[in-house]
């Protein structure tokens, strides 16, 4: 699996207040905690912790603060092109761009964005009509992402489609409609693109939230997800996750895996 | 989920004394334990607890020990075929036959002993080679369990096919070739059979018993696994198991989803 560490979120009052106070130790304090924990990318969003105007140059200072103690890969997560870009002049390593959604225009500018930075990039199977409400309308927009992408001959390797999970508290049938896209997408290319979610979202506004996180996990990895977009400070979900990978013969077994894994990382 | 409660069987220490000291309290306990725990059988399995002559009458004693307090469907859990009509004749509601191979002659049989006494009927995935290392061989042996119940007008509510899973800790490759089998599976027929598992096995002689175990049942879910033995007094697995469901939509989001699902067993 691929680790994206969440934390680094002006939606969390810890972040915002750290970027409202330019106060870089909370912000790389989560950066090492996650980078320890196994993440491979950290997500850096600004939230609503500064007014839009600031949004681009708070982006930079917290990338600046992170890369000042880790060179783990950032995931520039903002849904504005220029905070997007911003960021892209401040990374070190070659980041991901989270996110560009299907509609041919973001989404042809986004590679070529990506393929000018060699970033990674999630692509959400979304168009201007919002989140599908079924399984063939995300496939056909992850097909309509892929076929981009081979147009464009941006390696598969670097693309990540998320296929947008929505709270299973609000939205009942979404979870099980995921899990039958991730399916039937494994097909798609071989080799496949990978495939990630913002995973936390599926269990908004419910009490269980950790339970619900990391049995939706482990129900997606037995269907082909790959990446995932999670709080690897959660130690009962990494416990799950890596127990995941075991059980998808992805770890080699031994008694002590858990630790064997946390190790490697 | 149909759960078969598989705590009643002679491997367990405390099991084997009962059998041997004729204390039924013990069985009966661990019947009504796993019953409001949610099983909608329970496994009864002599084991190793008395010699072979012994066991045809040790299954009719455990028997009529657990239905003394409980009228939840059993499941005879043996593989002499002496010992599993001795407890047909003993039990009061129709039960669950566990279990038949997949070679003809035995498959046949227990078809049609399964329809005599209107029995439920698991159909294990091997044959006189042993349990198939790859998932071509498996869902060959599903097909011919199919047909055989087909042929034989046995309905496939009734039938319960178990591609049985091996420890992972001995044999890493099984477990995703069960979950690939399971997926493929799932169009066999329309109604499908019921697919079913040993569940326990997979964390056999490993450390992380119940962590693999419930992370490995919920994967299994996700690819159409809709009946399981387990140890439903394992808190977290029957939390994982009721929260997979959840995520499936065969359960209604509450914020108290966990105590109503046991609150309706």
């Amino acid at each position: 699996m691929i680790i994206v560490g969440e934390r680094i979120n002006g939606q969390f009052s810890e972040v915002e207040r750290a970027i409202q106070n330019k106060d870089e130790s909370i912000i790389q304090d989560l950066a090492l905690k996650q980078v320890e924990a196994g993440s491979d990318y950290l997500d850096v969003n600004v939230g609503t912790a500064v007014p839009s105007r600031e949004k681009a140059e708070a982006m930079v200072w917290m990338i600046e603060a992170i890369q000042a103690v880790t060179d783990t890969p950032l995931a520039l997560d903002t849904p504005v092109e220029a905070v997007m870009k911003a960021g892209l002049e401040a990374v070190d390593n070659p980041p991901m761009l989270n996110s560009t959604n299907a509609d041919p225009n973001q989404l042809n500018e986004y590679i070529e964005l990506a393929q000018k930075y060699n970033a990674s990039l999630v692509a959400l199977t979304m168009d201007k009509d919002g989140v599908p409400n079924d399984v063939a309308k995300r496939t056909e927009l992850a097909g309509n992402i892929v076929m981009a992408a081979m147009r464009k001959n941006y390696p598969f390797d670097k693309l990540f489609i998320d296929l947008i999970i929505l709270p299973v508290g609000a939205m009942q049938q979404q979870p099980p409609i995921v899990l039958e896209a991730l399916s039937q997408l494994q097909g798609i290319a071989d080799p496949p693109p990978h495939f990630i979610l913002g995973l936390s979202n599926v269990s908004q506004n419910t009490v269980e939230r950790s339970l619900i996180n990391r049995t939706y996990l482990t129900m997606c990895m037995a269907n082909g997800l790959d990446a995932a977009i999670v709080d690897p400070l959660d130690d009962e979900l990494m416990d799950a996750m890596i127990t995941a990978e075991l059980l998808l013969n992805e770890q080699i077994y031994s008694d002590s895996y858990l630790q064997a894994y946390r190790k490697s990382k």
